[in-house]
């Protein structure tokens, strides 16, 4: 998504340790307009695939769920990660292990939001180990639903999570792909279509 | 918001303790054309305002923050509930007590998103005790930012949030208000205007 490449150049910050920053129309302060151009996107590479809900976790994919499912006009889905009070115990629970935050958190979705037979789309704002798909896999899974596919908008392509997807078969589609860092500058996998 | 107060009777649930529970379609599903629908509610609401910048906070706010920032064309800001190991330690930080929760927490917002004089517009799905809005109205204060407004989905207009908030000169805009509940039905306030 050149859009996207262009604005990750122009915005984007690689820190030590590979860590990119996107912090500033991504997850913390958010880019409306981007977000929305980001879930059109995903509604044109998705449009043919047989998709009920989307589905995705708290809190950094929210915004582009939403969008994509404005598009779809199809209700969206936020796993949380703690649950509330107000929460149900009927809730399927999964465990998610962060890299970045170093811990393990478990995320829930109640019952009554996943049916047997729905086909998922399942979005979120980064792929690098691929934990947070994971937990959610796990939780379509018991919830007897399929995952149709994993829409990403920052792949770290020289991080385990694609690999580890596309071994279980999951269709994956990610707007961008970070092939490296070098010298700090964002290399970026060019698609071979 | 004649749309939203009817969804609220269609899906709305009232548990013991005048618990509401909107989560089919406001904060664990979520149904992408209202949210749209409401962001263009709270556009057209503070329309002739002058608003630099939305901001919100993590997790249930985002979707409706992202909504009105689109229709606005402003970035949106959402206040985070726990300092990831990505985040720079230049955060305003500000203290909320979650009465759903029975816990305190800290949220931050990295000093970078919020500048001087800039003018914010403050969203949120629920007013209760109005603690979260109390929260952003601090770090707002700490960035010598001004609050233009507060837009809020739900408020429950027989907790203290909103005396607490136009007492102190807040300009507090409620989608729908909850005056009482009664059998468990949801008695909505009417508008005066």
């Amino acid at each position: 998504m050149e859009l996207l490449k262009q604005r990750i150049l122009q915005d984007g910050k690689v820190l030590d340790g590979n860590i990119l920053k996107v912090d500033s129309f991504i997850n913390h302060q958010i880019d409306p307009k981007l977000a929305f151009e980001i879930g059109k996107e995903f509604h044109r590479i998705f449009q043919d695939t047989e998709i009920d809900k989307i589905l995705t976790i708290e809190t950094s994919g929210i915004a582009f769920a939403l969008c994509a499912g404005y598009y779809f006009n199809l209700p969206v889905v936020f796993a949380k990660k703690q649950a509330g009070r107000n929460m149900s115990c009927d809730v399927y629970k999964g465990k998610v292990y962060s890299f970045t935050k170093e811990t393990e958190y478990t995320i829930s979705v109640a019952h009554q939001f996943l049916s047997p037979g729905e086909r998922l789309l399942l979005i979120d704002d980064f792929l690098a180990n691929g934990q947070a798909i994971m937990g959610l896999m796990d939780i379509a899974k018991q919830a007897k639903a399929t995952v149709s596919g994993v829409g990403i908008v920052i792949e770290k392509g020289f991080q385990p999570g694609s690999t580890l997807l596309r071994d279980l078969g999951v269709r994956l589609e990610s707007l961008v792909v970070i092939e490296s860092f070098k010298d700090k500058k964002i290399i970026f996998r060019e698609a071979l279509k």
